[in-house]
């Protein structure tokens, strides 16, 4: 067998998954890992090559972005137009159709494939909350999250100036309302207030309740586990209070980097266009024989 | 808009919650309903078609069965001979991916669809079972069904020679085991032994615990609630203890009913062949511009 091979863009904590994802994989092999520091090997990398960008790499079928979600579009652009297919978990939910729309543009240009917006939520929850509204097609949807960390909205608090470390926790309110609990570490120089009112009025932010505290060590309160509580209660036909429930209580940056490696291959069995996974069929995520899958899971 | 044009085929639980389905789906009319007695005609339908046979039926675009599961098959292959769409809810889990097989090979020659296996369990929690796996590829599933009325197994009971009315519940006992809980009426001259046994033996009841009950009046028993829990404890990457889990309480015949309509609608968006839910993308069950689905659902 042939096995797909994938580069990993971007290595933080969803590119480390994605690592592990690929190796736990038969049908996968690392093409490479491309970062901005590429001398910067840490153990688990020494066997595989690192470097500055994808082009040092050779027959890479799929890139996995794993880059800060802002990056996720510079990135997308370039990849695709050297014709290697590509995955990423943007999670900017508003910028989702727009970015879908323009890296689908270039897929048919350049005859790839890209998915976009993978990861769990937006992902597999965004499955899970259309099969909902199949189900039952008049009612509500209430997705809830954490309590856990929120990797997109840290990143992004991260990004304000004058914030040296950072962790934003997500406190799930009831009927999909949330708090934002945001612990940073100050650089020298900043004041607190500022730098409270920038993360604040940040887009990711500016609807939810948000709370900003100062800590001495941001890492000493670093926990990746989260969870989602979504429910629904509607109509099928004209039959009321049909209630369907999904609950996940997960590691956040290894799910997230085991969805990145189910698009990936899924990538391969789509037309060249961008699609988010509410468009690509389950089966595709999955490795091994169809026939048999379908065997086991329907 | 042009409405598609949807006959219904068969006309027992699930054929009924098919025309409520219909009626609330904005693209969607219902171009009549074929029935072994078509001189049946329930206040309901006074306002439609009723007939004997779908060549009676003018432009219909898919065919919704409702027929018994046993009857699937014959009735989808004449109806896609005549190049229209069927879907149905075909629930013999062990028969499905033949099924399939056979129904694809029509649909190719006919240049039409088919979804089999759609309802919920086939359906829609086979979808949420491969998202699950997909998730975290190393892990089990359970499926716990009830406590509720399975239609299938009602069906299959009815069926035995001896059997006036049944109804049959499942139980669930967790880790995906069930007990079978079967209550029938028996037809004058049987023996309530024999009819048991042969209850017992039949290929849906053999491999659970089976307690089958006389009782006067089965009627008084009926109650279409039904449930269903599902939990993944599995592996994302080299992580353990990915909890995932999906739970339902639904009417029965009401949420088959509107899965089946999705599913038709969704069989206008695929090439000729015959399709399990898992190989159709979500989205494409929905009803509404797919951008702005994508936007409202990602």
């Amino acid at each position: 067998m042939k096995k797909t091979r994938a580069a990993i863009v971007g290595y933080g904590n969803i590119g480390h998954y994605v690592l592990d994802a690929l190796q736990a994989a038969e049908d996968f092999e690392v093409a490479g890992i491309v970062r901005r520091d590429a001398t910067n090997v840490p153990d688990e990398l020494k066997a595989y090559r690192v470097v500055g960008s994808i082009d040092e790499l050779n027959d890479v079928n799929v890139a996995i972005l794993c880059t800060p979600t802002r990056k996720v579009e510079s990135f997308a652009e370039k990849i695709l137009a050297k014709g290697i297919h590509t995955v990423d978990s943007f999670d900017i939910h508003t910028q989702i159709a727009g970015l879908r729309s323009r890296l689908d543009a270039l897929c048919k240009k350049y005859n790839t494939v890209a998915i976009t917006a993978a990861g769990w939520d937006p992902g597999s929850d965004s499955i899970v909350r259309t099969l909902m509204q199949a189900a039952a097609p008049k009612g509500i949807t209430y997705t809830n999250f954490g309590p856990g960390m929120s990797m997109g909205h840290t990143v992004a608090v991260k990004a304000v100036e004058g914030v040296k470390a950072a962790l934003s926790m997500t406190i799930p309110l009831g009927t999909g309302i949330h708090r934002r609990m945001v612990y940073i570490e100050l650089k020298e120089g900043y004041k607190f207030d500022e730098v409270a009112h920038n993360i604040k009025t940040d887009p990711y932010f500016a609807s939810d309740e948000t709370h900003v505290m100062q800590v001495e060590c941001v890492n000493d309160l670093l926990d990746m586990g989260h969870g989602v509580h979504m429910i629904r209660k509607g109509v099928s036909g004209k039959t009321q209070n049909q209630i369907l429930e999904f609950n996940m209580k997960i590691n956040n940056p290894a799910l997230t980097a085991q969805i990145l490696v189910g698009v990936a291959r899924a990538s391969f069995r789509r037309q060249p266009g961008c699609y988010t996974m509410i468009e690509i069929p389950v089966v595709d995520m999955l490795f091994g024989d169809k026939e048999e899958l379908i065997k086991h899971l329907v």
